[in-house]
């Protein structure tokens, strides 16, 4: 199966059902598939061949899934990127991918303007609002042929996404997603939500070129479900949209839902369409998840993954989101769960064995939606997968019954005067503190302790409390080798699409880069 | 994702939980792991080898499940036989299989013995209960290693199984299923379901060599679920054993779901934690399924299928299952319904294009659930198989709304007098008669009009009716032409492990054979 079976299947089972819904534009599958085979065909008729490249250089629009669809379904390879990298980022992603037509807006014609010298094998620019010296996406549709019949066989091993990982360290790099990752992960996906059913509607308001959202929306595609798409994060308009049009679930990341349930007319919404809420690319500190099942109902699931995996590794369910009770059973919400129906998931000494209970090791996962590699990065790739696992970085605990709590990020482990510490642990301590909104910790490079310990604060809006309170503050609350030996006030954290903190650039702000 | 990594998974995530249970044996996921392990290891040292073929020769039993798994996780292929075949039949698909170890018990050895001298290729052969001159199936598990790592890869395109078909014409063929195919049967079969739970229970009594019980099996493994399993048919014990043991579903054929409400005692068991029936292998007649609906509740889905499908193509949802209200509802309980998930379904006519409602085509189907082809057969193969769609032979409408009604199976189709002839139509109206317990009608070979119009009846106990009488009957309800020109009454009808009336043997007996 590939993913333009999908497209035909749900043509034929849904032809009437709104498949998806952009401000005023409202598809259904019949009409997406009409309009999918056209640009299919289009892209076909302009020379673009079975493994050629197509970026999508584009904020949320219903023209994103036309996109993911049309350019996989003769077999050639979406490269969604991250609309907020500056030119030159741009550039390196184009020209290591090997792109041959960019799909974009108004909006990035300039930035494109400004780097189109330096682009080496783009051969077209599509626009689908217009503009100059380029291509116009909805006459290129308009004067394609609507005809469905394949000139080119697209098996499920073919390569059906690039996506550029955000690059923690060094260069970004391209991870291979097949059809068949694809088509997995929309599978594991609908079980982590005790399953996707036709009726439901899930908004989608994190960027789309990111693998969770990408991935979300293909799900509910999968399906037969409908996706509204949202052009960005606004609190107003998803309550809004939950509310009119009865939406079912959506996705994520801990820092929206704090700030949807935060938004001041929160409680005048209508939410009770609303089956399930995901969350995930960050975890969710556990009293702001207590807040959520107080205000709106046991209806959380946790996700973990990484792009590498497509990005679905494993799931909490909702039925292990108890906030009282049992504490063994409370503390499961500071966990990621298990493994997701088809895939498997460990977590692994260095010596390659399943760790005790207790014991920290590193988190690898099997399965068919994990990536093939990545991009002409044969070194990396060999330091991904191995044996057919992939090795996350994520360091990380299980508890007697399987359930697996996320330590670190290996890369972020800080090793000071010999012992490990864990910044996790320490931002956990610091985030309780009554007067801090965020938290970092990371390590510097020291000549006598090797690493030393840094936590940048981001303050809630009026408070104050000096660096040696929260050094104190740290002391009484933990081991005290672990404590800071530095504490910095900032305003705001450097973050990615999914809201995970980017610490390689608070070490490059405030330390020297650490070595890997 | 091959079914071995099934068993880890499940072993994994539900070590305690109880895998199978067949009469006084229960086996955790664990256990059934560890034996797996063994056994595996054992036909691994044996000789056997990715590729080679072990056959099935077993009544129900846990150990069928147990063969599934093992002879397929280090790639090796599973023949399962109908263990109701002559000695001729069993060497015929033995030798075609090219076998090199046949499992069986004692009760099949004198067969085994008889036809041993002609068995080409049969290096071993292994007894689950003893008996002379045969391995110890036991004892194999006891001696071998319980080691986990393959000694050699396998992945999803690889065969699992070779299923041989009933044979309705000629000799029995050999259908090949990979990994894959398997797998997504099992997903496709639990989204039929509103899908399998881990805390859902099945009982198995159809035989498991059969496609549509092995796939029953199969899916509820994947699913973490429980699979009951009965030596056979017994309405007694099943009725017991689904109260006892709290069942939440199980698949049946429509005989054998008639002879269960049937049951005297049917009344006095407690069967409230059934969830849902599934029932398939051949059409459930209206007025039983009505009865059913009254008697047990709207937890009916039909499936239709076949083995070379893996074999799920298409089900009729538990909400589609409508006995009274609007006709253009109640009409669907005659629908096999739609594609199932992963799969897509059409029905055509002879330039391949799909039919307007009402108009007779062939059902096609597409998906990774349909068989690579027939083994050593690539002329049947080429005929089956079409540009990627599997040409099912059996004949279908479809109304407006997309829903799938079989009209009857292509090569049962009469010609008489130029006129096409659906053998299905004419015995539903028989089968309405109030005499008439079950129907089959057949094209005979006729000078005159090509084919002439046969119906075999068997007549409810008690009851007596002419044939004059049938055929006016037949006269007062349908065209004229349909009607029969001869009319036989007999015992019994010849059917398949499914249930599915062996029209072949009817019209090798009353007439001369068909020309295809």
């Amino acid at each position: 199966m590939i993913i333009g079976d999908l497209l035909d299947r749900n043509a034929r089972r849904y032809p009437k059902k709104t498949a998806v819904f952009f401000r005023e534009t409202r598809y259904t599958f019949g009409e997406l598939k009409n309009r999918v085979c056209r640009l299919s065909n289009a892209f076909w008729e302009m020379g673009i061949r079975k493994g050629d490249r197509v970026a999508l250089l584009l904020e949320n629009c219903h023209q994103y899934l036309e996109l993911y669809l049309a350019v996989t379904s003769k077999g050639a390879i979406a490269v969604p990127l991250n609309y907020r990298q500056a030119g030159r980022e741009l550039t390196y992603i184009i020209n290591d991918a090997q792109v041959k037509a960019v799909v974009s807006c108004k909006a990035y014609l300039p930035v494109l303007n400004a780097i189109e010298k330096d682009l080496q094998g783009v051969k077209y620019y599509i626009s689908i609002d217009g503009g100059e010296k380029v291509l116009d996406y909805e006459q290129l549709i308009t004067a394609a042929s609507a005809a469905e019949k394949a000139p080119v066989t697209v098996s499920d091993s073919d390569v059906a996404y690039l996506m550029y990982t955000s690059g923690t360290t060094g260069y970004p790099k391209g991870v291979i997603l097949t059809h068949k990752n694809i088509i997995m992960t929309s599978m594991n996906l609908s079980w982590s939500y005790h399953y996707i059913e036709p009726d439901d509607v899930t908004i989608n308001f994190a960027p789309l070129f990111h693998s969770g959202q990408a991935s979300i929306s293909m799900c509910h595609f999968y399906s037969g479900a409908t996706n509204i798409i949202m052009e960005k994060f606004n609190p107003q308009s998803i309550l809004e949209t939950i509310q009119k049009e009865k939406v079912t679930n959506f996705w994520a990341a801990p820092t929206m839902i704090n700030m949807l349930i935060k938004y001041p007319e929160f409680a005048r919404y209508d939410l009770s369409s609303l089956r399930q809420i995901a969350y995930s690319g960050a975890p969710m500190p556990v009293p702001l998840l207590k807040e959520c099942l107080a205000l709106i109902g046991p209806k959380f699931i946790q996700m973990y993954g990484l792009t590498e995996a497509g990005p679905h590794l494993t799931s909490l369910a909702q039925e292990d989101h108890v906030a009282e009770g049992p504490p063994e059973k409370v503390r499961r919400l500071g966990s990621v769960g298990k493994e997701v129906l088809n895939t498997q998931v460990r977590v692994v000494n260095e010596r390659g064995e399943d760790v005790a209970p207790g014991e920290v090791g590193e988190i690898i996962g099997k399965g068919d939606n994990i990536m093939q590699g990545y991009w002409n990065l044969p070194k990396a790739t060999a330091e991904a997968l191995r044996d057919g696992w992939l090795y996350t970085g994520d360091l990380a605990t299980v508890d007697e019954d399987g359930y697996i709590y996320i330590v670190d990020c290996k890369k972020d482990m800080i090793i000071s005067g010999g012992e490990n510490i864990y910044p996790k642990e320490l931002e956990n301590v610091i985030y309780e503190h009554p007067a801090v909104l965020e938290a970092a910790v990371i390590g510097l490079p020291d000549t006598h302790w090797g690493e030393l310990v840094m936590a940048l604060i981001v303050l809630k809006q009026g408070q104050q409390v000096t660096e040696e309170e929260i050094i104190e503050y740290c002391k009484k609350n933990l081991a005290s080798y672990k404590k800071p030996k530095r504490v910095k006030f900032i305003d705001e954290l450097p973050k990615n699409p999914s809201g995970k903190v980017l610490k390689t650039v608070l070490r490059q702000k405030f330390g020297e880069k650490k070595p890997i």
